[in-house]
């Protein structure tokens, strides 16, 4: 929030969040959009989106504020204005969960709260017109990493509601922070599903040249539209060229770079796919995946116990950091080489396993699968009960899945079988070698 | 250990650990090497180093033991057997620190319990002599899982030695667990090095044909004794085949698979160099390093505080997470994206960070560097002091440095300092583009 200061003069010119403004100060003009200030910082400061999409702030101290325009009415609802339907395209429907890629919607039309309206979308990114008929709908706007296991819940029951809406293929536009853990969640919440599911974001704000939103868009949409591969996926830049984008499993896909616009990668699989949108192609890589099939009866299962707890096992970790654990439902454990602890914890863990709180393994490494057969310290903590043995899970895959097994049963027993049964083949049957640093 | 029933007939026949035996059971004959029951499991099953490599358990219920041969005395100091010092060689010491590289030693000469002798070491490695003059120290035996900050103090110490000792290089036999770990650890500790300091180990052991620890430590010894890279280094198979090893910076260096021979790669840089043992070459992929100089003064810094903890952020982390935290000295968060983490925690992170204890941020996507100015999340955790902003360090260098850091001062704007100073090459000047996925 502003300061009283300035909401004082704003109030007294009549300016609202979202109206053109100029700002004067030592003689110099700035105008552009009144932006809200939404984050900590100087709350003297007014923060104005430039005509180049540019956000900057100034000190509001010897500056003077003038109303130029006042904004468009803000629209919290889906426009009303109807698209032609193309009765020989295919229907998809773009779900907002907000994340960078939404952010080029507010860049190109000006408002500093978009509607998210098919007209909206097609306003920014005109191709997908091509594509497909397109719907919309914002489910929510939030930054990924303030995604919680609540939000994957209602994300599957929108897609479930888009689906037996008949939509031929949903597309999620997501932050790509956390976006790996809610494609492994949506792959377990809806499984025999009819018809493609894709996430996609962006890794580069609108703002900047190299944005890789429109090509990440356009492939999504023509892989929901066009491609067979009826699984929850996530579809973004498959080099730093805007070549092509990658179709990941939901279960195998983890963003491996903090910057790079083809910071996804396919763990220990290959990508389902590659997608050409200028090309207008799809070129399959596997063929393990189930195939569109507008009949199939999707199974929505959110049920979900979200107190588990992601460890990471390090060199020093100590036994007592395992007594705070004990008010978690499950631990999931970021183990080394090919699923190991201190053997000095494993006392602690074996108390916790005989206490009835499961603890799961999966490799730190982020690649292959855990043996726990080969060396001693594995042998051990087999024998005392930690599960995972054969696995091919990241941590993530690992965390989501037992969060979503522990909504179903707390009985150890089933938790187990449960946890090693292969639901949406985030368990490998067999490890191709080409499945490492592709 | 066995049981009081098997130690007992033990007793009686005079056998001992390390004696071949002859287990006789349903009319079949087993023979070997009688191993030690160091883990838990079956006290009633003997354990057996068969001829080929492998050992079996087999149940002693029914069962007939006969001592074939005692075993060798077993040796816990080296060998006083002096090989010929060629005086045109260089002289490179191997310390063993134990792991499954180690676990050849023991096949080949057939000792329980390997003396890890200059001999020994040549007797199973027999290419290395004509490498350099070969000098050997058992330094401890460990799994590496079971590596403390305090193992890392010893090894630091230990390598000081052999250089005073006016050695060419030393290599590490170690664990590849927590190698990665080790070599960012010795990479702060043993600062201005003369030589190359070279860790080095095994993905296979000794009894599978596909095992690399035959051209790792060949590999190592050439650079060791050959290189002119005078930084500490990790030398493991980079590829699949037999064709070369990557020499990894210590600071820049994971295991990025549970189990394939060319698991270790380089984070955010390129290899120092290829080495190819049998072309007796090697390849120099860089020429940011320091070059071997025997007159440069090594400084050996020891100093560290273990009590720090390493914390991996994801969805549904809970604020009160955090509170358990307050007797630690120091926290290090893998976050998400360019360096986040759910906003619903910064609050917690404030309070310890006022309190005291430094919060270093680590991107969790293993590859990248640290944004905290992109986004606002970025932005408030940059502005309630988290540290690493620009820095492309993994989760492990920067536990490591910040256990180090923290061995040198408590004082928190030092701190700071001493994390953002770029000791060792371990925050990178530039990102390189080929430094992803190679």
């Amino acid at each position: 929030m502003y300061s009283k200061k300035i909401l004082n003069i704003l109030k007294r010119k009549k300016i609202k969040i979202g109206d053109e403004i100029e700002v004067i100060k030592n003689k110099k003009s700035y105008k552009g959009i009144l932006m809200p200030r939404i984050e900590l910082g100087d709350k003297n400061c007014i923060v104005l989106k430039l005509k180049n999409g540019y956000n900057i702030g100034i000190s509001s101290k010897n500056a003077k504020i003038k109303l130029i325009k006042k904004g468009k009415k803000i629209k919290f609802e889906p426009s009303k204005i109807r698209l032609m339907r193309d009765k020989n395209k295919r229907d998809i429907s773009i779900l907002g969960c907000g994340g960078t890629i939404a952010s080029r919607i507010e860049y190109k039309t000006g408002a500093v709260f978009p509607a998210f309206s098919p007209s909206d979308l097609i306003q920014t990114f005109p191709e997908l017109k091509k594509i497909a008929n397109i719907h919309s709908k914002k489910i929510f706007d939030l930054l990924s990493e303030d995604m919680t296991p609540k939000h994957w819940q209602k994300i599957a029951k929108e897609v479930a509601k888009e689906i037996k809406n008949k939509k031929d293929g949903i597309i999620l536009m997501h932050g790509t922070d956390t976006m790996h853990y809610t494609s492994a969640a949506l792959s377990f919440m809806l499984q025999n599903l009819p018809v493609p599911v894709i996430l996609v974001g962006a890794q580069r704000s609108s703002d900047r040249g190299s944005s890789d939103n429109q090509m990440n868009l356009n492939c999504a949409a023509l892989a929901a539209a066009k491609s067979d591969i009826a699984e929850v996926s996530i579809c973004m830049h498959g080099t730093i060229n805007d070549d092509f984008c990658y179709l990941h499993q939901g279960t195998h896909a983890r963003k491996l770079h903090t910057s790079r616009r083809d910071a996804f990668r396919s763990i220990d699989v290959l990508p389902y796919a590659k997608v050409w949108y200028e090309k207008n192609k799809i070129t399959y890589l596997r063929k393990d995946f189930s195939k569109r099939d507008e009949k199939r009866k999707m199974k929505l299962d959110t049920k979900i116990n979200p107190n588990v707890v992601l460890v990471y096992s390090y060199p020093g970790i100590k036994p007592e950091f395992f007594k705070s654990l004990r008010k978690y439902d499950g631990i999931v454990l970021a183990g080394t080489g090919l699923g190991h602890v201190s053997t000095f914890v494993i006392d602690e863990l074996k108390s916790l396993i005989k206490s009835g709180i499961p603890v799961v393994m999966a490799p730190q490494t982020i690649y292959g699968r855990i043996n726990m057969n080969v060396y001693k310290t594995g042998r051990l903590l087999k024998e005392i009960g930690v599960i995972g043995d054969y696995c091919n899970w990241t941590p993530e895959t690992a965390l989501v899945k037992l969060m979503w097994v522990l909504g179903h049963t707390k009985n150890m027993k089933k938790i187990r079988d449960m946890m090693l049964t292969n639901y949406v083949g985030e368990i490998s049957k067999r490890s191709i070698i080409r499945g490492f640093l592709i």
